[in-house]
């Protein structure tokens, strides 16, 4: 059919031309077509606002789900310290991705070429004024917060507040941003949303398993290294290694539960909102597959983490038990496996890369404490470890219809007759990423620690952070006085009785 | 008009019928019109897959409200324990609903008969891939998961986690799906969505006050009874019933308070999503309906069932008490009545149905300890009892014009001058669930039972499932020690001092 | 173009008219082009009212954020107390608005005159049962809702439940419902959505920096004023000013950060949810810059105080600390002061706005110490004061684009060449809020007092609101008595080992 031409109708219903039924009647269609086609114009355009307002503000909340997960993992002497250092980096990533992150990670040229890095839209002023763009950047800045906050839990109990706002801003005003301009921007070298990407294929991260979750992982585990252990985890006093490495216990079960919840809610954000639009059939498909997928990875993680180490331990020591812990970093490396490919892999496939990170991040979890590398909440085995193994998955469990459904071509995994080109695509986005990050993250962790920046003073560091630097314990379980609550007891009986004492304070009462 | 038929206008379009500009002007408006029209179609897709996003994801987050709700509820040396199971059974769910219990739910034959239960889409590998089709699966998960969910509150402290397992795949894989094939498959044999419903009316269970709460609650009620009271909470140790039933107090109100929160918000998932699409008025007024409704009900049955209390508590003892519990527990059990009827009932009737559920809630609490039957979190009251209040409460409030606006037939409820068939279904609805519940579960847990496979030993459960089970108590709260803070003190205050202990520490120090 | 005049159409299409095929063509695309209209309109409602479903249950959401922000501040032997009013406040406003409230705040009469309040809709029966209707209650009781519950956190530790009751009711009936009138009805006397708006312009506060966080804050100051200090806070036993007042140290740090973290992510719902509508891309385009301003302002409030207060700290005492509480008030007040202005400001102004939000929560809260008016989480320096600063800061950084845009006239800000009169209005609703809360709340509260209905006994206050009036205290962390552990471990030690000891339970062994 004819394009529609704006001019010609309206040239043709205005004069005299109106004059005969037909041509009156055809004149009211077409105002009446016109309508509806701006009004369903600004529906497409109020939709994808939404849908992307929706999923930021879900991401956003995953910046909620770190602070507990983190806090309820460390000792509590060091909780205020690791709440706070969650807290400024979501004000720090908005802040360094709004000046300059969003303008390296995403400016395009209107040449075409491939470039290393984006150069305009500095404070986000060159965008016009449009919904979609105002929303984009809010949607990515959430993204930039994610990579930076992962590094947190690694470091925490012993790492100086200055350097953790150093790096933090480094992070996510140029790291990751050059990252994410080579795999998400269509000017990147290594990215599938390219005429001619990189061996015809391109590397697919559909909402970064490797962008974000790699690079944050791999920048955790590059400070662990440099900051070294905690105070008696790995060496006494001494420095002479334990036989047997000193677990420090979580010292709130309930918070690490939480923001495991609240994190998985969030992925729900993360990985469907990945679609970045939901207008049309395609999109909406995609945006679903991505909801079952991320649930049977998390799921499957879960289950496997938890009943492997429940065998391996029973196999040890003759006695059935469950460890929470492996239940919730189990789900969450299910959840980080699939973020690459939730897109592109059906939920069979969805179901075997959540078990084997179940596998990838228990065997990198004891690797790490065989290295004597101190990682205070695992996030290196659930972020990079699973990173990797997410998007190294999708080389072999792309799905090629899904792929096509979600804007890729179809050159898919070796599980599906691929020739490996994905599968060397994803391999070398891997070398990448890593290349990267250690090649600018250890000098730069290597400097701040020789500055003396990176570490706390180890009396510090005993005494906990949150006395040292943050003006007094997170807790203050006080109760009531004993003779108080008395006093109240023996003033109401005389009347009619009945206060229940609370337990702590009988103790109290009796000690 | 005419039905539209691409053909027609393709070919009155192509070749020499262009020549006239009438007929131009028209094919371009043609073409107009199509492509608005496919946009739109692509808009239907998009926002109601993003609905059922958005509300899936939202009832998944009551997974935490759960655990957070049962771990405050429990004694401190349980928590872990409750916990991995309440995140168990959202991946349990997940996978029993992806294998066999979607199939067995949903799936309908072409020919249109009345069945007992589905039978294809195992593995949900027969969708379709369109993202009705996925997101489908999904929201019916998160619901599948919540009434798997409800139970694990209820045998708290003292169920083995095998047993947990057992039943939690087996009631998300059959038990809950066959249910859900009776009343919201078009395929079902009470469902109001055939054309030849039941007595021509059908159940009205919009949202799964039956379905959904009252299977978790019979099943948690069967399992009450089966496993028994927990250890000293009505017998002493020789056997002998208690004067006064121990109460076992919540060791963290803060939990439970979260987890209310954390369930009311992800009832706006549970109940407006259950409109399924929004993508017209109609839709979208039956779900705006139902989030007035389900606010109104809880704030109603909140408010009830703690003045209610406080009333009776005053008229006992003479002195006023505000109990937070019954608060929290009013507002769960309007939520449950709600859930039912929150499409078809006017803020009017969602009120009544609230202030009622709050009095259902306190009854059916006491009846359940006079009957000396412990319920660790009262879950039993609040879904089982109030679920059955739900559904019948329709067949008293169903108002004509929102039933059709939902897409019911007409009939109404008897306050409406209804004939009372709809409050026959609805009755036959609720001997239908318990009888299928009880009849299943009790020789499952019985079985169970005698395997020894239900309870924990004794000794475990009196040093608590935490320890016994799951590797050391959920908190940790030991601070920092004195005589390293003291160090910190001297060494600051040579300088410039300033460091406050905190005071526990301080407590210490006097000791 | 024509109008479209379905019967024009209808005549035109029916009868012998569809003889020639170019008639059947037309009438064939005019059955489309109305078909798809009618099914746009659809769409149109239905995304509205689910853009305001997901807005509506944000804010409900921040219920549970104040809850938490709130216990977490206060001491451990008031928390049931304070989460207990912050659910009946919620609860309390869902019925108070659905009675009076909402008819109070959003009648409008046909005849266009400016009105002090509405007067009809009461119980909201009067609304058409159409999707917009209902889902605007749910979305405008959540924002009465959160008026009602900023006042909870500063008389937290010493007001009676039943006085709380009171106001709670008063202030979502009618004082705050007067508020809303006033600026938001389109008959109300300063509002900006009128023809012939006061000052030819009106008070543009978008999602309500006045209108709801002024309302509350004020509420609250009046209240601490009339109520008093805590005992202890600045005066000691015999009434004499303490040299330093007491601080009250929070109970649990992590239960603030959660409230805060869900507070910001509610924000999400509250200022993009105030566009109303997300169906055409200028409200897209809104929505989507108030998730940017929103993000931006928090952010730099958080960093601004925190690093403003450091500085001062180390002035003060030459040591680095990092205050916590500090950041979540910065953040909180830069999300209060964004409120008013977040669709009107450019990205630049909302960091301005945020880095002045901090320093007038730094500066507000010292003054109210000064005073010695105790404010037990500091709500009157983050809701009052930056209510303030954020309905002014509009008279300043209005940019006319975003205005238009927003749906404001282009009255622009004085940063843009305004002529003052956009600030005269902003300044005279903060003048206007003042006096009608002060007027209208200090006799209330004066009276309440008199009556003796405001303040608890001081054995209570001593004792704590929750043994005292609540039953009991809010956490029972008994944990496993050490001769069960002993036991247990003896028993598995015989066959095969290991039991993990709680470090509580070892210490008791020591002890």
């Amino acid at each position: 059919m004819a394009e529609f031409d704006n001019t010609f109708i309206l040239d043709f219903c205005s004069g005299g031309n109106e004059s005969s039924s037909d041509v009156q009647a055809l004149c009211q269609v077409a105002g009446l077509a016109n309508g509806t086609s701006a009004s369903a114009a600004g529906l497409v355009e109020g939709i994808n606002t939404f849908f992307l307002l929706f999923a930021g503000a879900l991401v956003f909340l995953m910046q909620a789900g770190f602070a507990m997960l983190c806090a309820g993992s460390v000792r509590q002497k060091n909780v205020k310290n690791i709440m706070l250092k969650n807290m400024l980096d979501a004000c720090g990533g908005a802040i360094g991705f709004w000046t300059i992150g969003y303008a390296f990670a995403y400016a395009d040229n209107s040449s075409g070429d491939k470039t290393f890095i984006g150069g305009k839209n500095f404070f986000v002023n060159q965008l016009d004024e449009s919904g979609g763009a105002w929303i984009g950047f809010f949607f990515q800045f959430a993204f930039a917060a994610t990579a930076a906050t992962i590094v947190a839990g690694t470091v925490a109990e012993r790492c100086k507040m200055s350097a953790y706002l150093c790096y933090s801003v480094f992070l996510t005003g140029f790291v990751y941003p050059v990252v994410v301009h080579s795999i998400w921007s269509a000017d990147g070298w290594l990215t599938a949303f390219r005429d001619d990407p990189w061996k015809g294929v391109g590397v697919i991260d559909f909402a970064g398993s490797g962008v974000v979750h790699m690079t944050g992982g791999a920048t955790a585990l590059v400070a662990a290294i440099v900051l070294g252990p905690r105070k008696g985890r790995f060496y006494d006093e001494d420095g002479n290694a334990l036989e047997t490495p000193a677990s420090f216990p979580a010292h709130s079960v309930a918070l690490q539960v939480l923001g495991t919840f609240l994190l998985w809610f969030g992925w729900y954000g993360f990985n469907p909102g990945s679609a970045l639009v939901i207008d049309n059939a395609a999109s909406a498909s995609t945006s679903a597959l991505c909801a079952v997928t991320t649930t049977l990875a998390a799921a499957s993680g879960c289950v496997c983490a938890m009943f492997t180490d429940t065998i391996i331990e029973m196999m040890a020591t003759g006695e059935a038990s469950y460890d929470l812990t492996m239940a919730m970093n189990g789900a969450l490396g299910g959840l980080v496996a699939i973020t690459a490919g939730c897109s592109v892999v059906t939920p069979w496939a969805s179901i075997i890369i959540g078990i084997i990170a179940g596998w990838v991040y228990i065997a990198f979890s004891k690797l790490l404490v065989k290295l004597k590398i101190d990682d205070a909440v695992d996030a290196v085995p659930v972020h990079f470890a699973n990173g990797m193994w997410g998007v190294l998955a999708v080389g072999f469990f792309a799905e090629p219809d899904a792929m096509v459904t979600a804007g890729y071509n179809d050159v898919p995994g070796v599980f599906y007759k691929g020739d490996g080109k994905l599968l060397l695509c994803q391999f070398v986005a891997i070398i990448w990423i890593c290349a990267w990050i250690f090649f600018l993250m250890t000098p730069f962790f290597v400097v701040l620690n020789i500055l003396g920046m990176f570490r706390v003073d180890p009396l510090e560091e005993e005494v906990g952070l949150d006395i040292s630097h943050h003006r007094g314990a997170a807790y203050d379980m006080t109760s009531a006085k004993k003779e108080d609550v008395e006093e109240l007891m023996e003033h109401r009986s005389s009347k009619h009785g009945k206060v229940e004492v609370p337990k702590e304070v009988q103790k109290e009462d009796t000690a």
